[in-house]
């Protein structure tokens, strides 16, 4: 069965939904209701007739309705019983999110693969175990034990080999992020469902435009490579390898059981296939932000535009370091520029904003002309402004933008260059520049910690 | 004469010091008299007899009193006259905020050779000109433009080639970081003092135990070389060098008239000697942070503690990638560790963090028995530990963690292991890792955004 229906369902159990409200089923039976699901609800309990107001039943074969997905936190010895009450259910996927079984040695490997044979008899679709599983943002669907606070629909997806990252990630993301998120596909073991599987879904899913993945490990090199080949070529596939050096390898064998293969190859496989590989959480979010806030350039042509010489010149230095160029700008835009430049001021790329807010009535008329200028020469694909985020101490100052001007200016300009990326790094005081980061990213320009 | 009297002065006029609040000269005005600067303030203006309360002079040459630090700025033009009523007046030194000199071309450059002549002559030294100037936070001293909300005094100093940079640089530090800074010597286009001399204060200089310097281009590379040989070996010296490509070169050339040289060359020597290079001021301020609050490790062995498999899997890799190793835990210290996890679970190192909250009453105990344990060991040199910290809807949970309890369980951690140290990466809701960062930084425990 393809796992579509499955992140799709229109039923939910949750076996191990304790009336304990620290317990993990409780906490993912409460971020169901709290989000809302679009689907019926089924707390599973024998010790309760009702779970935070939904109606539970023993088992789940003694659900009445028919049943899509059974999300299992209970134990991993009593997690087979549960799987064959599943087979007899004919449910059609389950999410194991109970941990002790191959990422604990032999005796959890054991009944991991009775639950994979019970499964597999029965047709079901296995996630996990070991993993906070499943999200679908447009089916307000969670089968995470980290309590959601709330959620942004989106179109980044998330594929992630492991348990409680995959939460307290998502939580980040959530909490941290203007782009919203579409699908996460919690993996853990992957004792069937693996990265190959969920990236073929996600190719084809057409809320999906970006592609998040975390691995450890991959279990079938071939299957994985076919689907990123397939995949690759029309979204952007953003890959955090772990286990990249012998250290890592073992780490990685207790915490997913899973071995993690030569770096070399894995690497030579994201060069050829054009899959994005970074080294941290903190850099995938980076890019994700870019690739969901912004449209591609079409060229490698940067422009700079600098409230600092320093600014200038080590976005100058970034860009050539990073493969592209500094653009040229045309004379005409040059003259534009010159136009409103004190006399003693020469025009020149990039561009010093200082000498412009010096010699014009406010810094936010100096940001749209060289802005604008900039973003209408045809020499130009995208382009880094360094700008200074004033603080309220600067009120006097002709620096001072109030939210007001920086929404409707950034609006504009964002609305009138649709093709071409602008992203920006903020200078001057933290409250400042976090307070410009929240606006600007919220009219979909990125903001960078570092140029 | 030497820059250190320079540095620590008696008093200082501000030639520029206007009653408009907005205008640079008044901003620096009202910086001195808000810090408190420990010393007597003058402020010049030839159309007013009092600003700020003040009573102020036409020139620097009425002032009645010995005057060691003038501030200029008033427009390049004027500048020439003003020192020669300093070189009248025998003041020690000057710092010119002003730009429009070899910065903006031949007939600036003009300017700038008359006031390094007249000043040379005089034996008055030159900051900049085209600077923020000098602080000294001991003295409660800020020659900057840039409006100062306050200032945490601590033992980092900066040397920095560039105006405004400088000053959002600062005002970025004072925002956002826990540690304080010494010193500011701010060069800009470098007509007298150069980072050279700069760095020699400095490295004589008790108060500063940490030297940061931004570097478009050295002028006299054999005394630099020489000033850092002497240096280097005292103190950390982190050095962000702009101009690295030729693009980076050129847009250099316009900032600060500065001939940036061979990065090649640039690179051998901070490699010879010992200097630490680093890509952008996110990083030179990541540096910064751990020199400053935390002691030099004995040797490369890295302990790891981790909530989520994957961040020890990922620390694991980014040891050995940056080449630290993974520390091996004594068996005394696993069975510590071991007696305290289900019996599913095996003591190991990375440690997972995990299983050890599950069995304990609270996280906060497997926190500290994880944290004192692997420090203790003999066989580790210092630590990352990878939590979880806990959003206000976790309350219920026993992850969650007062404000009280960690402070009180991590200024114990910090204060039994002088000598290791321990640096932390937090995960899950931005406000709770925002808060937690706060208070662990307080407490000289710095927290990154990244393992």
């Amino acid at each position: 069965m393809s796992i579509k229906q499955i992140m799709e369902p229109r039923s939910v159990a949750v076996v191990g939904a304790s009336r304990n409200p620290a317990k993990l089923g409780a906490i993912i039976l409460r971020n169901l209701v709290n989000l809302g699901f679009k689907g019926c609800i089924y707390p599973v309990n024998p010790n309760a007739s009702e779970v935070m107001g939904l109606k539970a039943y023993p088992s789940v074969k003694d659900i009445p309705d028919e049943v899509d997905l059974v999300v299992i936190a209970v134990p991993a010895p009593q997690v087979p019983d549960v799987v064959r009450d599943c087979a007899e259910k004919m449910v059609k996927g389950v999410v194991v999110i109970s941990s002790g079984f191959k990422d604990t040695g032999e005796q959890g490997a054991a009944i991991e693969e009775q639950i994979v044979k019970i499964a597999g008899k029965a047709g079901i679709r296995v996630f996990g175990p070991n993993t906070t599983g499943l999200l679908n943002a447009s089916k307000r669907l969670a089968t995470t034990f980290v309590p959601l606070s709330g959620l942004r629909s989106g179109d980044v997806s998330i594929i992630a080999q492991t348990g409680l990252f995959a939460g307290a990630m998502l939580e980040w993301l959530v909490t941290s992020q203007k782009f919203g998120v579409s699908k996460v596909i919690g993996l853990g073991n992957k004792c069937d469902v693996d990265d190959a599987e969920a990236l073929e879904y996600l190719g084809d899913d057409p809320e999906t435009r970006v592609i998040l993945m975390y691995i450890e490990g991959v279990r079938d090199g071939r299957r994985f490579i076919e689907a990123a080949r397939q995949v690759a070529g029309r979204k952007p596939i953003i890959v955090l390898k772990s286990g990249r050096t012998e250290a890592g390898s073992k780490a990685a064998l207790t915490h997913t059981g899973s071995l993690t293969g030569s770096s070399q190859i894995f690497n030579a496989v994201c060069r050829q296939l054009g899959l994005i590989q970074v080294l941290s959480f903190e850099e995938m979010v980076d890019l994700a932000k870019a690739f969901t806030l912004l449209p591609l350039p079409r060229g490698g042509r940067v422009a700079i535009a600098s409230i600092t010489g320093a600014g200038s010149v080590l976005a100058a230095d970034s860009c050539v370091e990073y493969g592209l160029t500094v653009a040229q700008l045309s004379s005409r835009s040059l003259e534009e520029i010159q136009s409103k430049l004190p006399p003693w001021s020469k025009a020149s790329h990039p561009i010093d904003l200082e000498p412009l807010v010096e010699n014009m009535p406010k810094a936010i008329e100096a940001y749209k002309l060289a802005l604008n200028t900039a973003l209408n020469d045809e020499n130009v694909d995208s382009m880094i402004a360094v700008l200074l985020a004033p603080h309220e101490y600067w009120k006097e100052s002709k620096f001072w933008i109030s939210d007001e001007e920086l929404v409707e200016t950034f609006t504009e300009i964002r609305r009138t260059h649709p093709g071409k990326p602008l992203v920006i790094h903020l200078m001057g005081a933290k409250p400042a520049v976090d307070h410009w980061t929240e606006i600007l990213e919220e009219i979909k320009i990125p903001v960078y910690p570092s140029i």
